[in-house]
């Protein structure tokens, strides 16, 4: 067994962004010839999460929405009181979103469903640059 | 190291199910004579998702109505008026539970709390055969 | 490669805790001399869960007010009902949330952003010991 770390770099902008990064992921599999193992995705940062979805507009936009809802943008922010950069929102869905997100690989792919994809959450206010780091553990 | 590839199989029905599936992932670690090590769980599908819980009749129920409660099934979705099939609600409550987990092993038991359970949480409006993905890292 | 073990205590009181644990598995990878690799960290228990957040008291704050919003402490808890120990929301929280957390180490590092902190959440009504289970993967 050994771990291959690879990354992945998306730009996002200022609005909620849910990018689907499920064609990288793939890509670093392939790069590193890795067949049977792990796939441990991780996003640094504090306002952007990980999680799995269908990669479809309507259900994009039905979790951008519930996301506003559960964690409104509107809501008084103590974070943005004291920091004035009125992302306090952002931490809080990210938190609960989550960073991290491990999935099998088996005979070279991903076993994700038919209609899963991976994607990436910013909740930020501003354009980013987000880099998700993969490790990848070969199973073989 | 090595890793051991089971998987367990569900059946769900149309409403909101959650199954405890403990004793199918213990039974994986006694088949695979794993005793120290780490359980990596994957739910491969859009509309499941994995977490952890007390299996206990009123805590479980208290979980479907709070995920109801913050995303309702009746909220119009777009991906509903795309795609008809009144899941949309699914999709999101999934996207937020998420749908992989790790649990270390130890002694060969599970690291469970005393009253923590592992959980399926199929969020579908029809019944399913849920296949769930079972990767133990044998540390030794 | 080869796995690690190490474990996190740490005490909460009555009310929603949330605590920064960042620099205690840093401990745990420095007593272990991992470079490289990846930790897994566990909390045993149905009421505890962990994530990462910015940890500044704000923040931290709005992170509380949004969990005591979602799943309020008042509602009729079916649990509480049965078993009348009024925790309840405590385990509904926790399990959104989530127990498990992965995340990758370079050069003797955790690759957390800058700002990002690893955290406890106890949403227990009691003060509890809380053991965090770290398991780091060596990659070398």
């Amino acid at each position: 067994m050994s771990i291959k770390n690879s990354k992945i770099v998306v730009s996002t902008t200022a609005s909620l962004d849910i990018l689907d990064i499920t064609d990288e992921v793939k890509r670093c599999l392939t790069e590193n010839h890795v067949a049977e193992g792990t796939v441990h995705l991780f996003i640094p940062g504090s306002t952007a999460a990980l999680t799995t979805i269908e990669y479809e507009p309507g259900v994009v936009n039905d979790l951008k929405k519930a996301l506003e809802r559960i964690v409104p943008e509107h809501i008084s922010c103590a974070h943005d009181r004291k920091w004035g950069d009125g992302n306090g929102h952002a931490h809080v869905r990210a938190a609960l979103v989550g960073p991290s997100l491990s999935i099998p690989v088996a005979e070279g792919c991903l076993q994700l469903g038919t209609w899963q994809q991976i994607v990436v959450c910013d909740f930020d206010t501003r354009p980013r640059n987000r880099t998700i780091l993969v490790q990848i553990v070969n199973g073989r």
